[in-house]
């Protein structure tokens, strides 16, 4: 059994990596840390979890997380840099479900999270967890900096593109939308019921963090290639699911399209490419480690409209950093996120 | 042409209350104060209000109150007792859309809302707002206590019941069921999309504030007998709108009871009684002035289900005061509240 | 392993029934019957499905039925009662997830289903398909009549009440809200999203076919008393969800609620008493095959309020039909159905 | 006071009309008809209407639709095609809500509604009823085609671009995405609550009927220089509202954008250019007929990302339609339409 510890189990990336941690059958959690909540029954605060787990939260200072075969930091931005040195020199593993660790350049990481990086070191270390772009090298690392949501439908959508070269990463357009849980369980007027229900709005138009991871991946991907995509994120009043409307106008190679994106993903687990001519809903990966795309090609003009969905809480998430950990000690990839979404 | 001021404008109260008065044909708005943000345009917080709302928020320290013929206090509860004495002395009419002024017991009062009370002589003189019970009292009020939203669709769902003396008022339960804008624009946690969203759930069964509010007003309607109604609200996922399900054992002499409902409230221009058989839902009161009720008596047994609807910031807030404002002032009581909801 | 065939697959139950039958260790599906799909794979009509199931829909003529261990009747009210008998003359045991089992007394069901019932006979030979109550006749059942949803939730709530003899089985008020899943999937107006977001209402409060059904369980728990509760459900705009707010007046005997809850269900593995003061929301058991109670005896008063939640699609449905089939065939009794419930 | 009938008034645009309508100064519904309801009280289908409405629903065949000033057709595609030349011929005008008389070119229309026009000749007179593009040709038109919700929200976001030259309307993409509402008042499995609550999805990426309206607007705009926009329409868990993000690669000229919207729309009573860097909800126009505007050039660089809010049912749809009312009879263009969005 691996030994997990959660650093931050009390927002919903939190709950979530629980819920499929509980039934994991090689995983055993061994602390779930929170500072505001230490001494609380887990179940207590996330009643879905009554009769799953037994545990209390325990302040970070009081875990033996040292202890832990891999540890999961769901906390927010900023945090897992403060101990992540630390974990590592003990042998522990780290799987960062924050952004701590998702940018190398230390430079472009403190202009957008507006903040000094306590270990830039460990930025070149640290390992991009998406499975689809890095498993090798998700395989031995130490240090895994799991995707955000956005890139990793946004990525996932244009790899056979962008490897391709069959469109250039310098023109490509992700209209993007998200579920509400993507803000997180903080109290925030912006995220009310109240506020965003029954509505639908842009944000972020000037600028959003997770551009740059994007530009990062495809860069590696298309071999070092200028990325620069527009990247623009939207909220939609549903709990969980992006939604990735992905515009790309396409080089005279580009044929083939369908096909190619079939074969990419052949041996992906955790990426089902769908017939041609399909509109895949968010509902379809609700609650599911799982990546839908759909290839488009409208009018059989120049530009490929792909979509691609995701449930941000899983592969956009908690799913995602469990199918890394997984990758990182050998076992089954699918190992615990093997279940259909919850449909309707 | 009424002067008026509104304390307290960053709430769903308040901002209701302005997009009711920017339409009033007799009602100027001449201050809206918060403290958290003054100097900004109203409409800078409330885009619905673009272009028809040119002020900005003042502190309530710097705004001149007392010229104002009415002031609505939509301040959270506790806040308008502090001023309340002060602003009657100048003239200045008062109603107050929370809760301060709503119980005639001042032990009652400092038991439910855990406070001190700052004017209890007030309560004496304070109109319960509820036009269909006190509309010759509010008349020459010079301070109104505007009802909770859970009790005005109650109480009007039973008055006919307990003014007839159809059903014993320590026997009647109360199953309310209301939209989310009900717990404010506050950033709570439990008030997020991501919580709320396709759910629902009961809260406060062991006792609700708005439970003293409710027996009271049915205690003065059955001529001072004891009312001991039994209360349970519930969260609901949808943003406005109160549905009260009441069930009342019925006393003998209970007949006819359609035609008595529709009786009682023959002249009022702001109670609906529907035909028999029928089962309002609460967007068709959603943005209108409007209780729908519905009176059943299924089986032709001894117990009467009433169905009462309203929204909860309209003819369960800011709808009521401004009804209360047009009653105090002498004008056409429908003046401003005369629209359609808005449906689908 | 167990040969499973699904008549009427193309409904939220059947849909439900595929979920959590395509992760059964034990079980294998065999067919799944529609109509108006014949030939249609399966996972493109439910895409969630997608790597779990290669079956296509088959007319219920061509199917071989008669060759399965059980069968799942998804179908609308009336149609399994024209196959039952040949099935079960098969040797074929059945488990209807309809209602044309549910009543013992023909005439009841024939009044509430506006019918002709096809097989009376069969009615008696029925087992009400709540293991809560029925476990041991449920064991050696030919033919289940799985319960609906809504009385899973209410009966659960009761049962320590009425079996205890600590409320009258006639004064009971079952206020009753559903998610609109619960409708099904038939193209209906009054189930459009744009008719039931964002709005409330009840339905059915002259009578709901669901009493008898609710009385009958009842009654028997009672030892034979008759019960005689008033039943009012509701439309909340979620997708799954039953929230059953129950009101009983309390016999002198009635002491000691909560610990004779907890004893009542101490050995069932799908029924959780909550601690004291405690409120379910619904989706702590959304996706989960749990019955979640909470009891309350407001101010020490005279009345309990039980609260009891379940997922109308699986313990109001499919999930409890898989329970039903694990007991039937000696199977653990939680066999595929133990996963958390998916929050937020 | 203009007498009005309105055709087809159980749908969604009917019900708007309505609602808007019966608070119209000048305004006096005649007749209102539909072939499924004849007979029945509008406020019997429409609780919202009651006290509002007196009128029954008759049948098409027994209205004088002749005697009215004006007729609104809130018909499906392809009927008011069947009567518009009879109407037209009896000096009564006819605004068409729906898209019969949208397009120019007759094989267009043909091929995208798949059906033969049943008057051609018509579709050179009709004048499409975009006041900001056309107010002067429908000051004196018989024969008005109300537009498309989508382009309505599109071309109006589009049009200082377009007209300006600014930007090139073949490399246009419009993502736009649409509450529910948009499908209609029909029994479809696909707009059931449970279909689409809680998920988001993209549908007819291959080619949309909006696509060719709105490139015929932009082309007029753009001095008749072709236009070949890419829109991806998406459905959102949502009432009410049009949400349309914007791309179009910028010319050289293109400076000053955001006074270039300012100035465009200055003296438009119904288009607002919000302030630089907004991010309008689409909750900000509920209930409005508004269109609001922000134009972004994120990064300075060569595109503009255009955020473009409606509601569909009034901007998009019955507002707009009674706009051209007032345009066509010289009334104050803003009769019955000022009042404040609705909200939360």
């Amino acid at each position: 059994m691996i030994k997990v510890g959660v650093i931050g189990g009390t927002g919903y990336t939190g709950v979530e990596l629980l819920r499929l941690l509980v039934m994991h059958p090689q995983a055993e959690i061994a602390a779930i840390t929170s500072r505001g909540e230490a001494g609380v029954p887990v179940a207590d605060l996330f009643m879905s979890l009554r009769g799953y787990l037994d545990l209390k939260f325990v302040d970070p200072g009081a875990a033996d997380l040292k202890s832990c075969d891999v540890v999961f930091s769901a906390t927010p931005n900023g945090i897992a840099m403060t101990y992540a040195r630390e974990l590592l020199g003990s042998g522990t593993r780290l799987i960062d479900v924050a952004a701590d660790f998702r940018l190398k350049d230390v430079d472009t990481w403190e202009h957008w999270y507006g903040m000094k990086h306590a270990c830039p070191e460990l930025l070149v270390q640290a390992v991009y967890g998406l499975p689809e772009l890095y498993r090798d090298e998700i395989r031995t690392a130490q240090l895994v900096a799991n995707p955000g949501c956005y890139p990793t439908a946004v990525i996932l959508g244009l790899l056979p593109l962008v490897e391709g070269d069959l469109a250039d990463p310098a023109t490509i357009i992700a209209d993007a939308k998200s579920g509400v849980s993507g803000a997180g369980r903080n109290a925030k007027v912006g995220s009310l019921l109240a506020e965003v229900s029954d509505s639908f709005k842009a944000y972020a138009v000037p600028g959003h963090r997770h551009t740059p991871e994007i530009n990062q991946a495809l860069s590696f991907a298309a071999g070092g290639k200028d990325a620069d995509i527009l990247f623009v994120p939207h909220l939609t009043p549903m709990i969980r699911g992006i939604h990735a409307t992905l515009y790309a106008d396409l080089k005279n190679s580009a044929t083939g399209l369908q096909q190619r994106y079939e074969e990419r993903y052949a041996d992906e687990p955790f990426v089902d490419v769908l017939p041609a001519d399909s509109h895949p809903d968010t509902r379809s990966v609700r609650g599911a480690n799982l990546c839908r795309i759909a290839v488009h090609r409208p009018g059989g003009g120049g530009r490929a409209v792909v979509l691609s969905v995701i449930d941000n809480l899983v592969k956009g998430a908690a799913g995602q950093a469990v199918q890394n950990m997984n990758i990182m000690f050998g076992l089954d990839e699918t190992g615990g996120l093997v279940t259909p979404a919850l449909l309707p």
